[in-house]
């Protein structure tokens, strides 16, 4: 048995706020919201990352329904959808997680980092590309 | 006809480096990317956001064909996958798209915004309840 947080919120060990189960997904809110209606989308089987889940395409369903009645809930002007693997890229718990955060005017997230106009496209695309 | 940059990049009548295409699918480097691997996974059915794509879960199994791609072709760390809805959210091209945002240590990207305890977590959870 993994001890992970996840896990256990699936099993109703920790108390969660649920907001959506089904055969294979679970959806509840983030105990450290972004913005109100923060909710986290993931499967019952516990996978670490997005490296783990070929096999789990069930999650589309969940993620587009969650997002759909997240927005509608709080009249949400927009809403992000993001997933982190690795700590390196913020990932704190090991049980892969979808954020659905929904957007309001003024709410001072800015998810647009600092950018740079492409170089070296081609010799980056074929090093993708040949790992595909 | 729509007149959409990455419905034009799909047609190939705009260039871009694509990394990746199926039935259902086109993948290709940002533009202006985050990182050196920064990729877009799309539909080549156009939609606008995820409101719009309840039918689209054969995108799951490209975004994380991609995502291994991406990681394994730059011995990323981590990943961060993204997908912005509306404006408020930062989607600046409205056709929907996936981030794969590949992540190294101390590239200075920092996706864990300010985030507050949450509170009338049962009364928010019930409210995205009652749309589901």
């Amino acid at each position: 048995m993994i001890d992970c947080v996840f896990c256990k919120i699936i099993e109703e060990e920790i108390p969660s706020h649920k907001v959506y189960e089904d055969e294979n997904t679970y959806a509840f809110l983030d105990a450290n919201p972004t913005s109100r209606g923060h909710t986290l989308v993931v499967p019952k089987k516990h996978v670490e990352n997005i490296h783990q889940a070929s096999n789990m395409d069930f999650m589309w369903n969940s993620i587009v329904k969650v997002s759909n009645a997240v927005k509608d809930a709080f009249g949400a002007e927009g809403l992000n959808i993001s997933q982190n693997n690795g700590e390196v890229a913020g990932q704190e718990v090991f049980h892969m997680h979808f954020h659905v955060t929904p957007r309001y005017t003024g709410d001072e997230i800015d998810v647009n980092y600092d950018r740079e106009k492409l170089k070296d496209g081609e010799e980056i695309a074929e090093a993708i590309r040949s790992e595909l």
